[in-house]
C-alpha cells in the first residue's frame, strides 16, 4: 500500500501556492505496539492551516519543512495493535494530510458511528469547529435576549453556527459575508436578522443603520477592517470573543492594528482571544447540546466538499477567497 | 466675591497651549434651595482632563466649548441651602477649574474631616485613583502569587498604586516609567522588583529578558508602542485591565491600534476597558481597604502641588511630558 503524503517543503509568502506543498509517496511502516493504522476519509480544511504554514508566533508549533502538513482527519481503522481500537472503528484526530495516518496510542479518538449521523459532521457541527462556536458565542459573548450581536465570516463553518446559537439565546443577529448568496442563505434559511455583504457595503455605515443601540457581542472571526468598524459601534460593556484573524493570516508583514482599539475603554468593552483546544475536557458537553439542537431541527449545517486528497492545496484557497460554502472538507476516499 | 473660573475657548489640536483656556471672572450667583456654595481647595489634573476637552468619542460629554473646564476638586462648605451640608464641611466632588463651586444638590459628598487626613488623599489614594487601581489590579488582572505583572506609568499616580497592590498579592512586579529617578523610585521606595525607562531602554527586550515566562498581568494606562511591547511579551490566559490610553491623547489623527494585537489570540489574553465612574457604587469598599492598608504602612502615595489656580492649565502638561512626580494636584487656595 502507498501513501500519498502533502509535504510542506515551503512556508508560503501570501497565498499558498504550488511550491508550498509537494505530493509524496511513501511506504507504510510496520505498526508498533499500541499504534493502530487509519485510513483517512474526510480532511478538514480550516483558516489556521494556513497560520501552521507560516513560522509566525502562534499556539501549535509550526508544521516543519519536510513534514506531513497538519490536518484534522476522520477515517477508519484498518490495522491495529492498540488494544482500545478495533479494524473498522471509525476515529477522529490530527491524522493529517495524507491516505493513511499511523496513530499513537491515544492519537486517534473513536467516533459514535450509528450509521445515521455522517462522518463529516464530526469535522464540523459535532468536532472543533461546533465547540468554538459554542464556547465562543455562549461563554465569552453570553449574548442577553434583546441584545445585538455581529458575526464576521458569518457563512463559513464557524460563523454559521455561531450565529444561530446566538439567535437560540434570542438575541438580534447581524451575519457579515462576502457575497450576496451567503447574506440570502443567512436571512432566509438561519433566519438571521439582517446581514452585510462586506465587498459591496460600507460595513461601518450599515452597522450604525442596523445596530443603531450598538453592538453587544461581537465574535469575531476576521479581524482588520471589519473589526474596525465593528469597533465604532460598540455597545457599552461589550463582549467580543475573538476566535480569529483570518484578514491577516496571509499578511506578509505586519500589519497595522485595529486603529479604533480605544473604543475598549470608552465601551468598557472586554476583548477574549480563545483557542478551542484548552476547551478539550469540557468538548462533551459541547457536544451533547449541539448533537441535541440539530436532532430537533434548530440548527443547520452546510458542507463544502472537495473530492480528492490531491485537491487539497487547492481547496484551502477557498477560505480565503471566500468561495466555499459552508465547512470545507476533502474527501480522501469514499466513507 | 470674585470667581477666577478656567473657560475652554478651542479644541486643543496635540498639547494644550495659551489658546485653549481661558481665566476669566464672575460674579457668584444667589444660591437657590437645595444648592451650596464651595471654596475649592485642590483640584486634581489627570490624563482624562484632556480627553474631555477634546470632541472625541468619550464616556462623558466633552466640556462644551464656553463652559468652565471640568475637574474633581476638594473644598469647604461657605454658604449652604442644602440640608445635609453645613458650613465648613470637606467635600469632593466635579467642582471644575474655578475659585468656587455652586454645588446642586447630591453633586458634593461630604469627606471624613478627622483632622488627620490630609485633604489632598482623597484626591488621590482614597479616591477615585485609589479605586482605579484597586479594582483594575486586583479584580480585572487579578494578580496570582508568583504571577509577573507589569504596569506602564507605573509612576503616576494610578499605577504607583497599582504596582503595590500587585506586590501585595505576592506578584513579581515590573514598572515601566519615563525617567531614570521615578525608575528608581519604584524599586527603592516601592519595593517593586524591577523598572524600564521606556525613554532610554528598549521595552520589548528587557521584557524579554526580566519576564522571560511571559507577563501574567499587563496594567495599561498609555496604550501606543508600549502596549505593542507587552503584547510580544505576554503568557498563556493574561489579563490587560485597560485602565488608559495616554500616548493617543493628544493625537491629531486616528493613530494606527497596536500591531501585536492577534497576541491576544495567540495567548488566549483579555483585554478589558474600564471607566471608574462604573465602579461608583463599590467605591466603599475600595476605600476602605486602600485606608487600612495606607495605615498599615503598605502602601505609599507621592503627591506633586502645584500653587495655584492660574497654574492649572500649564500644569496639566506635566502629566504628559512626563515631569510630574506623582499625584498631580492644583492648590487653589489653602486649606
Amino acid at each position: 500500500m502507498k501513501n500519498r503524503q502533502w509535504i510542506l517543503v515551503k512556508r508560503p509568502v501570501g497565498n499558498v501556492d504550488d511550491e508550498t506543498l509537494a505530493l509524496r509517496s511513501a511506504a507504510l511502516p510496520e505498526l508498533a505496539d499500541g499504534e493502530s493504522l487509519v485510513r483517512n476519509l474526510y480532511l478538514s480544511l480550516d483558516p489556521t492551516n494556513r497560520v501552521w504554514m507560516s513560522d509566525m508566533e502562534q499556539y501549535l508549533p509550526p508544521v516543519a519543512l519536510g513534514a506531513v502538513m497538519r490536518g484534522i482527519t476522520v477515517g477508519r481503522v484498518v490495522a491495529s495493535r492498540d488494544p482500545r481500537l478495533s479494524v473498522g472503528d471509525a476515529v477522529q484526530g490530527m491524522g493529517g494530510w495524507q491516505d493513511y495516518w499511523v496513530a499513537k496510542a491515544g492519537e486517534a479518538s473513536k467516533l459514535r458511528d450509528d450509521g445515521q449521523t455522517p462522518l463529516t459532521l464530526y469535522l464540523g457541527l459535532l468536532g472543533m469547529v461546533g465547540c468554538t462556536a459554542y464556547f465562543g458565542m455562549l461563554e465569552i459573548g453570553d449574548p442577553q435576549p434583546g441584545e445585538t450581536v455581529v458575526v464576521s465570516a458569518a457563512a463559513g463553518a464557524v460563523g454559521s453556527l455561531a450565529v444561530q446559537l446566538a439567535k437560540l439565546r434570542g438575541a438580534r443577529v447581524i451575519g457579515i459575508a462576502g457575497s450576496d448568496e451567503k447574506c440570502a442563505w443567512l436571512v432566509d434559511e438561519l433566519g438571521i436578522d439582517a446581514a452585510i455583504n462586506y465587498r459591496s457595503e460600507k460595513v461601518h455605515a450599515r452597522l450604525r443603520e442596523l445596530a443603531p443601540h450598538g453592538v453587544n457581542v461581537y465574535f469575531d472571526n476576521t479581524g482588520g477592517a471589519i473589526l474596525d468598524a465593528v469597533l465604532a459601534n460598540l455597545a457599552l460593556n461589550a463582549r467580543i470573543p475573538l476566535c480569529g484573524l483570518i484578514s491577516t493570516y496571509t499578511a506578509t508583514g505586519r500589519g497595522a492594528g485595529p486603529a479604533n482599539y480605544g473604543a475598549l475603554l470608552v465601551k468598557r468593552a472586554m476583548v477574549k482571544g480563545f483557542i478551542i483546544l484548552d476547551y478539550a475536557p469540557r468538548f462533551g458537553e459541547a457536544i451533547a447540546a449541539l448533537a441535541k439542537w440539530y436532532a430537533e431541527g434548530k440548527l443547520k449545517f452546510r458542507v463544502d466538499v472537495v473530492d480528492g486528497l490531491e485537491q487539497a492545496p487547492r481547496a484551502l484557497g477557498k477560505l480565503f477567497d471566500g468561495s466555499n460554502q459552508g465547512k470545507l472538507i476533502v474527501r480522501i476516499a469514499a466513507p
